[in-house]
């Protein structure tokens, strides 16, 4: 299974006045995980879009274990654990110092330029394959 | 069963390139139901967290029904769905113009100013009643 | 000249660690205000850019005074201080509580769909006069 | 004079429904780069604010040139323009692809933790001479 890790590092606009990040910014990490994931795989999700291909989010999901904080680096493990004809499925966990801080997941659903469902498109027709058989870290400890 | 109602009109910096709400702003919405929620039962989240006492995130979901767009009024129902001695459940539906545009749900955790877990603070101690007791809008379809 | 008031509550996502609001905000809240400026006087800048016209910011300023904070209610005051045959200038005055908490001020480019610059849309060809002549609430003090 | 560049790529969540980055967000490219700016400097925000020193931002300025777009790679040029007793001024320049897309300025004042205005801090005693002596990459085209 392919894994891709990206690195951010936390801004000060992505924290609150708790002191750590607000919980709906990890939903902007998990989108900048699924762009550098599907461009570990040789695909341009803004090409896809330029094409009249969307991915449009169906449903997600998040589980929050520890704190992020400001200047904090962040790794965000993602990797696709489900692909269907018009779906597939991102799950997500993210690390602060080998800390857990969330895991996550995100189902989406292939649209064309008018958000209606299509099958599977043809640039993305060998993803799960990529998906599946590029060799990764191994194992990850849960969603 | 109390049902908050509260209405958003959208704004241009919650739309993405896709001409609609971006996923991660459903949960900034679900905040702001969740304070007018507990305002509605005469408690300040703002005073909550002056005296030490948080509602920490612990787990959020959202599925994405139809989108919302630019100067949209969308309405948001929030409630309580169960409310344990240190943790509560919060329900949203978002409609637009009577579609439902999401429906999503938040755990939230009682914690101190060290972000330790605590037992249901005295200043809720009557929140299990009042979100149980008071009459709401009847029904709500589901998540 | 005329004068539009727009208030909004602070939400828990626009603070940051400092306790405060971020500053990038006060730029959201001016969007929010040109919006309600435009409408009450009878312009839905939505079905503006549905026609494509677009106000395009050239540029932007803000000047910070004195913090707002969570929960608080901010009172936006927004008018046109000049207008171009290509370009109009908003300025806006954020109070919290009868204490300025920000001024600020952006300049708008009247565009087409590609961008390109157009002189004043006859959509908004009553627009000088109605941002002049209205009664607004007399004098601001200052910008 | 010390210039710092810092390059970010461009996210979903930051563009709106024109197609392009948020006007907003590029004060959020400021802080970043303001925080890199002064790590490049052996200076850490995080622990500046930690020891209770705080760079309000006192005001800020943008000129918008040419759009940023989605999945684009920003560099943003900044420096520190002038430094006072009590304030100092960061300047920014933003290309994206060699053309320009924003200029612009913030003026920060050294405060405590209450906020109150304090004088240079210790830590940051050798910011003047470091910001005007090393050598940046010349000359930057304006503000």
């Amino acid at each position: 299974m392919k894994i891709q890790e990206t690195e951010i590092r936390v801004r000060y606009q992505e924290t609150d006045q708790m002191g750590v990040v607000y919980y709906a910014n990890y939903l902007v990490w998990f989108e900048v995980a699924r762009t550098e994931y599907l461009r570990s795989l040789g695909i341009s999700y803004r090409k896809l879009e330029e094409k009249g291909i969307y991915l449009m989010v169906a449903s997600v999901g998040c589980r929050y274990k520890s704190p992020a904080v400001y200047d904090d680096v962040v790794k965000i493990s993602s990797w696709i654990s489900e692909m269907r004809n018009s779906s597939l499925t991102f799950n997500y966990e993210i690390l602060v110092k080998d800390r857990i801080s969330a895991t996550g997941e995100s189902v989406h659903v292939f649209t064309d330029h008018d958000y209606k469902p299509v099958r599977i498109p043809k640039e993305l027709a060998g993803l799960r394959e990529k998906a599946g058989s590029e060799r990764g870290r191994g194992s990850i400890s849960s969603t």
